[in-house]
């Protein structure tokens, strides 16, 4: 439960979903990018990844998924606003993955993200991803 | 981002959970043609189908589905309404789809939805639902 | 649709996320069966489990589970709230599991939670949960 009201909670909700669909629609690494604050962070460390902080290193990660990756979708599911207030907020969904390596086989992984959201200008924005495969 | 508010919003999702719901709880295509309005549109011509156009030509793809196919099961995820206001909406989401044809092999088929919808009578109805795969 | 509003109708959402990854993060059963109320009911007996009648009988087959699979995780989709008012409530979601059973092999499986709901206190619990599987 949380102090996040109806409003934010939603549109917390529709930042995640707006975020996954960034990069599998891969129109440009920026768009995908400006989900996050200035000093955001990327952390899929726990599959391998170096972490990615601040902006401009999330956007030269998700370019470098965009050249590795001939395409990528992402589902989400169980989406939960853990706490909040009126300009701060963590959430955590399931995701389900499919990915196709250009030149490799495709795979699907799932697990979990948590998100540290911060409120900028009205809008809700990616403060720290962290993604937790499970199994 | 929309101008639709709260409500509109929840009952936009709930709309195609509900068709996706009636197409595949097979009560009868009466009711999952019901959700269209009176010259609504299905367009799967992505996936080779005709694009059935009006109520009465989606009813009949509906039926002809239920004729051709024992089962069908549709996920959605990444429910997002993109635009809108009080009487017209667009949204989009993912699904996974499961469906095992009568006589054939099961089969699963990921993809987006998009949707227009408008309001009639106080209720959002589809006047053209979209789909296309991924991949 | 339902009489219930849209902080209820989040909120019964909320509980069936909580409640799926309570059972999915393997904390404690307590956790778990404290989603139910006290004479709440686990009705899994359309894979072959006895029905869980009382809180206490839930929480001994939530800890029969964790003592038997080494994970299990709920993607849920397709949420419904179905009819209710202030202090009741029935919805509906889609489910996907994947279960990884002690010295078994990963399992899959489709289907659907029917969930009556009752307000206790203010906060939503489930007073019976019946899963049925697809095909």
């Amino acid at each position: 439960m949380s102090g996040t009201g109806i409003e934010d909670r939603l549109a917390l909700q529709d930042m995640l979903v707006g975020y996954c669909r960034a990069i599998d629609r891969r129109a440009s690494a920026d768009d995908a990018a400006a989900y996050y604050v200035e000093d955001g962070v990327l952390d899929n460390s726990a599959v391998g990844a170096p972490v990615a902080e601040g902006r401009a290193a999330v956007r030269a990660m998700i370019d470098g998924m965009f050249t590795s990756m001939a395409s990528l979708e992402h589902y989400l599911s169980n989406v939960l606003v853990e706490t909040g207030d009126a300009e701060t907020a963590q959430l955590s969904a399931y995701v389900v993955a499919h990915g196709q390596p250009n030149g490799g086989d495709a795979f699907s992984m799932r697990g979990a993200y948590v998100v540290d959201a911060s409120k900028v200008d009205g809008a809700w924005r990616i403060a720290r991803l962290t993604f937790t495969p499970f199994g």
